[in-house]
């Protein structure tokens, strides 16, 4: 533990730098001190502040696969990939609580409720997205990989903003019409939305910045790494957000750390989602019943409302379906981490291990 | 004329292809029909319905310097780096409306303003973005000139974000403070605003499409056709928007098109900018009195207070400086123009001129 917040200090030490290149770069263009100072803010305020998972895990992915301690040099290199994908999550949620009216965002009024930002907070997130070229192109334009970066970037960015679309038509916060949730849309909207760039997005620009190619073949087999991290981060991606959906229904307050809310918001949840094909199920007795339960109490911003659809849950045993999934989702991850053919220079299991353990049963 | 309408025909043209083909990978990507109806409906809306001079300035850029017919291909490749310019521009105002709380765009309601839509906006504005790079990789990945066709986009869209920064934060339509406001300021926002999107941007595409290098020695002359177009086109396109800037105060509403609001709407115009100038010159007989006016009724919502703007704007004879500002631009233009060096397979001064020839005294 006291490992962990080490390395998270670490971390945090290269932002400052970054922020201060940033802010020099904006400056050398002519830009004038009060934009400066602008610019400095929105770096400050939306960046550094959350778990900063999807940042480290890029560092932890290239020290594993290379299996040895890092250079200085490396390991400065690591982090600021880490950093862009910690600058594409802030540009995704200073506009994500634009479009969702959210009030508070890691404890703190969200950019855009603070009164001297307002909507200048979408062109704000514009330029937290755009550092992130500015970055790859100072630390990274001479490397062979540079053009692979540039592309895994731009399509994780497009890929999240499909399932954006997806999950915003979907579930719109004021109108439910449980006719368009299904399992299938689920998964839809959770691999797009969030499991390209917080799984599969550091893994492969580690493997990018350590010149894994995109297919090697050893004692005669031909392994695709990229393809191969891929198939085992996006499902590990979709257990994630199984498990965070499962958590807002069953966990307790204090345990979380917060109230579940995914009932009165008409989120696309797992939970909900299992519900309706449970109740659509010839073998449940009262599912018909159960369904306009649902029908008629999702997504109200009522208390009584939402203790109806939780009462259903409980009728479904939704716990129940939720440990039987995961102890079948961890079978089958395990399985393909199994199957990895390690070499020098190529994948390890550990990568997928490692990722895996942090998220297997955890309560909050 | 019917030249100029042919050729936004076939330029139009070119936009359902790539429409069908942003429409193909998204849907190949599994993602609903509802979702892919959408993404239709975005395109469609916001895309092709503008003057599209930026868009068909590459290809016009693209003929003159090949000096011959383009092969279908060729064509088509220029058409498509022309949409990738519509497409950040329809990025750009999508996204600006919101943060303007306009109204209307194009004759028709702004996107965000439709009820269906809302603040779905902005992630529809980034997909529009996202789209440019899934173009680029499709029509471009094999070219050599391919990193400096993304690292020219991404430093546009960067330059572009500061200067509407800039703009947000000196001009904010409800707080009025004129001590913000200086012509160096105005030239910032312009150049970055605006400028280097439209002028530069189009230019540069054709050029590297065209695999013209960073730099060529002719006659002992050593030229960098990249730095010299930024050097021509970024005035230039000051000087455009200063023509706007000034239009919007003096042409009448029958002859614009619209009616100017850039007092009302306490804009940090090229004109004002003029006016403050030249009220704290000494030399200006009751310079200190008009200043004040104009600090008590500059981006009031008041037709008197707009009245009294215009009123000052009239005595110190903004439409003489503004015609002495221009003969001074163009002579300093057609002199940089003249200065290039033509030969095969580089510049060539048409392009310069033929932006210059649309702009010179154009009065809408």
């Amino acid at each position: 533990m006291a490992d962990k917040a080490a390395s998270r200090a670490k971390f945090e030490d290269v932002f400052a730098a970054i922020r201060e290149e940033l802010l020099q770069h904006f400056a050398g263009e002519g830009m004038p001190a009060e934009a400066v100072e602008w610019y400095r803010k929105n770096l400050d305020y939306n960046v550094p502040g959350g778990k900063l998972n999807r940042g480290i895990s890029v560092v932890d992915t290239v020290e594993i696969l290379k299996g040895s301690a890092l250079t200085e040099d490396e390991y400065f290199k690591a982090a600021v990939l880490g950093w862009c994908i910690e600058l594409l999550q802030a540009f995704f949620l200073v506009s994500d609580d634009i479009m969702d009216s959210s009030i508070t965002r890691r404890s703190q009024p969200c950019w855009y409720r603070l009164p001297e930002i307002g909507m200048i907070a979408v062109n704000d997130s514009f330029m937290l997205e755009a550092a992130i070229y500015q970055l790859l192109k100072t630390h990274f334009r001479s490397e062979k990989f540079y053009v692979d970066l540039l592309e895994l970037f731009h399509e994780t960015t497009y890929q999240t903003e499909m399932g954006q679309l997806v999950d915003l038509i979907t579930a719109p916060e004021d109108h439910v019409d449980l006719n368009k949730f299904s399992l299938d849309r689920h998964r839809t909207i959770v691999i797009y939305k969030t499991a390209y760039y917080s799984f599969y997005l550091p893994v492969a620009c580690a493997l990018y910045m350590l010149n894994v190619p995109e297919s090697y073949t050893t004692s005669g087999v031909t392994q695709k790494p990229y393809e191969i991290s891929k198939s085992i981060l996006l499902p590990l991606g979709e257990y994630f957000q199984i498990q965070d959906d499962f958590l807002d229904y069953s966990a307790p307050p204090e345990q979380l750390g917060k109230i579940g809310t995914d009932i009165i918001d008409n989120k696309c949840s797992w939970v909900i989602n299992t519900a309706l094909l449970l109740c659509s199920k010839p073998s449940t007795p009262g599912g018909a019943e159960m369904r306009k339960v649902l029908d008629e109490n999702y997504g109200r911003k009522d208390a009584q409302c939402e203790a109806r659809v939780k009462k259903v849950y409980e009728r479904l045993n939704i716990t129940k379906v939720y440990g039987e999934y995961e102890e079948r989702v961890v079978g089958e991850l395990k399985a393909k981490i199994g199957g990895i053919v390690e070499t020098e220079g190529g994948l390890k299991r550990e990568v997928f291990e490692s990722f895996l353990g942090k998220i297997y049963k955890r309560s909050k």
